[in-house]
Formats: C-alpha cells, sequence, structure tokens
C-alpha cells in the first residue's frame, strides 16, 4: 500500500465509511461510470402516484416524484439503480430549496428521463406542455381529507413553482370563498396531489415510450427559453386562463 | 429461484444487464440507499474550473458542473460516488432540455450540496444570493480565444437561465458594439465560462464547509420563492444595475 492509497483509505476510516463502501468500490471495478441510459420496466401509474402522494409530505416535491419513481425501479430492476440515493432531489423542494424556480416535480421528472431515455428531452417537453397546459392537479388521495373531496384545480401556464402555486392559490381562494395563502395547509395538499398527477405521468410517458411507440412533438423555443414569455412579460393574466 | 425472481433475471439478462450490474446488486447487499451525505475531500477550484469549462462544450452547463465535480470525488475518494452516473445532469442544460428555467449552473451545484453536506439549504441559499449579484463571468481560460481576453460581464439578478443570459447579451452587445445574440458563439463561451465559475464557487464553498466552519446567511422567502420580485414584475431594470 503506498502512501497516497493509505492517507486516502485512513481518511475514509476515520469518516466512518465502512467495509460496505469500499466493498461497492471493488465491485463496481471498471463500471465507475454506470452507461445510461439504465433498463426500465413498466410500472403502475395508480400506484405511483398514491405513493409520490404519501411521500410528498415527508421531503416535499421533487424528493415525492424522484423517490418514488427510483424506488420502485430499485425494487423491479435493481441492478444499476441501487447506487442511486433515494434522496438526491430533497434539494429540489420549492422550486429548489425555496426559490420558487422550476416545479420540483418537473426537476425530478426531467432526471427520471435522462436516467431512463436515450432521447430524453422530447420526453421533458411533452411533460412540461402538459403540465403547462392541463387543469392540475387531477390526483384525488384514496382517503380524503374532510371537506377535500371536491378540490380546485388551475392551469399554470408556466414550469417556475411561484407562478404556478400562484395561480392556483388564485383559483383556490375563490373555490373556498376565503384567501388561500403559498403557506396554508390547503397549499401543501396541492402540492402533494400535484406531485401525485406528475409523478403518474411521468410514468404514462415512460411507459409510452419504452412499450408503446411513442411520438413526440417538437417544441419550438421562444428566444433562450421554451416557456411562454407573456406570462411574465406584457401580458393580461386573464387572456391565458 | 422463484417463478418472480426467474422472470426478473430472464428480463435483466435480454436487456444485456451483464454480471457486473447484478454483482453491484449483490455487492451492496442492505446498502440497496446509499446514507447521504457521500464524504467529501478538499478539491482544488482552480483545477475543478478549468476542466468544468472545457466539459462546458460537450453536455453543457449542468453537465459541466456536476460530472466536474463528481468525476473528481469518483477519483479522490471512490466509494458511494461510483454509483452516481456522470451523465445524471445533463437533462439541465439551457434551465433543463433548453426551458430556460433554472441556470443549470446551479441545478447541478444544488444537487453536490445536497449530496455532500447535510445541511444543505443555506449552502444553496449563499451560492444563488452571490450567483444573482456578482458580475460574471470571473473565469478565464488559460488559453483564450483571440479577441477575448476581454470578456464582458454581468449581474443576473435572477437564479434564471433566461433572464441571466438575456442580462449578459445586453451588457455584451454594447461591449462588442455589435449584437450579441442568445444562440451565438460568444453567449456559448460566456455559459462556458460561467459553468467554469460557479464550479469553482461550488468547491470554495465545500471546502469552506467542511474545513473552514463555513457561517452561512439565513434568505428570507418574498412570498412562495426567494427570487427578487421585481426582476419581472413591476420594476425598472436599470434600478438594480
Amino acid at each position: 500500500m503506498d502512501r497516497r492509497k493509505f492517507i486516502k483509505e485512513g481518511f475514509l476510516a476515520g469518516l466512518g465509511i465502512v467495509a460496505s463502501g469500499l466493498g461497492a468500490k471493488a465491485a463496481f471495478g471498471e463500471v465507475q461510470d454506470p452507461k445510461l441510459p439504465f433498463p426500465y420496466v413498466k410500472l403502475d401509474p395508480k400506484e405511483i402516484a398514491d405513493r409520490a402522494y404519501a411521500e410528498y409530505f415527508k421531503h416535499e416535491c421533487c424528493d415525492g416524484v424522484f423517490r418514488t419513481i427510483i424506488d420502485a425501479l430499485k425494487e423491479k430492476v435493481g441492478g444499476p439503480y441501487l447506487g442511486i440515493p433515494s434522496l438526491m432531489f430533497w434539494y429540489g423542494g420549492g422550486g429548489i430549496a425555496g426559490w420558487g424556480t422550476v416545479c420540483g416535480t418537473f426537476n425530478a421528472a426531467a432526471a427520471i428521463f435522462n436516467l431512463t431515455c436515450k432521447d430524453f428531452k422530447p420526453m421533458i417537453d411533452t411533460l412540461f406542455e402538459w403540465y403547462q397546459s392541463t387543469p392540475l392537479p387531477t390526483y384525488q388521495p384514496p382517503v380524503c381529507k374532510p371537506g377535500l373531496e371536491k378540490f380546485p384545480k388551475s392551469v399554470s401556464h408556466s414550469p417556475l413553482c411561484h407562478v404556478s402555486v400562484q395561480r392556483w392559490c388564485e383559483v383556490a381562494s375563490v373555490f373556498f370563498g376565503k384567501p388561500v395563502l403559498y403557506n396554508s395547509k390547503l397549499r401543501s395538499e396541492r402540492c402533494a396531489r400535484l406531485t401525485a398527477s406528475v409523478a403518474a405521468k411521468t410514468v404514462e410517458l415512460l411507459n409510452a415510450y419504452h412499450f408503446e411507440g411513442f411520438k413526440h412533438q417538437k417544441i419550438k423555443g421562444r428566444q433562450k427559453t421554451k416557456m411562454d414569455c407573456r406570462v411574465c412579460h406584457e401580458v393580461a393574466m386573464k387572456e391565458l386562463s
């Protein structure tokens, strides 16, 4: 054992990297960079939705979509998925640590497409277009909280967290006849149902891509973005409703 | 071997999952979900910047930051990093597959913080605040393309790709005395240098967190976002310059 190796292993031991970690290194051998795409097996959108809904209340939206699908693939495929931490996308919650940028459910879904589809960009385009043009959330939990059997839906017209949340809050305030704020429990319930809706849609698209000859539409970019500029810039939001 | 296991292994064999993949599964044993955070060793910001700059021209901004840091940790730590595909964040380029949402360099850096820091949210806040208030890019490649030794910098005031790009294009158009568009080679050069700048800053913050007792500032949210609302909503952009 040369000096450098000795220092490195000593350091790892100091950090508590036990035999299992070093064993993984040895086992991978030359597979230091697992090649993409990983194999995909058909998943059940309904089952994924139920799991994603429950998961939301632990580590938010981005983890809800990512962990639910990754864990299902760990169970059904195993192999290359086992090296990926299920909690790897916790950071994406609330548009990345509460910054309100891209909706965490997207970020997670896009990462899953990257992992499992050679041609992942059209999958992302299809999901984003669906998200910003569909009244969401569509998902209804098996056991509803009292009074929430009927639940408001909104069209986001944007893949951004804060825009999507704000538009839903406006619709919900009218629906419930009282102000529904971004930091309310109702808004959490909405994001949990949205997490379930997006997780299910992601799996539907994956099933179509891998088993049903999925065809996609090409989305034409608008300047350096595929977002609709009008949502934030010189637009009467009502025109888009 | 029961029927279910037989079907699963047959399926994997059919997909070309060879011994190495199954070996990984066996090796991980009960470590089916690698626990976070992973160990971190000190990295050299300068070296990371040079590598990230070169990597940008292969798979864009998000991959440039993620792969560069992950590969350095694969080389220096190994262990749990080896199960993560280096190309896992290709999807984040251009604000996620060209959608112009969150800058890909952020998404990647945030993912690295999630992997390596128990308390990752303040790290994200610190990086984002630095990004949106600093004239960037600061990085200069060792061998400059002719005429690009002096290079324009801009302050983004936003973590969003299309906002950051557009503001730089405006500054660059004045600097070079001709229109510099979002789809120009100059803009690519800017994003490559930005990738290098953010990768270096990410590593500086990680070194500070793990080895120098990093202290962070708490960022107060503005509505359901930490972004500065004024950038898009009712603001004279010149006031922010």
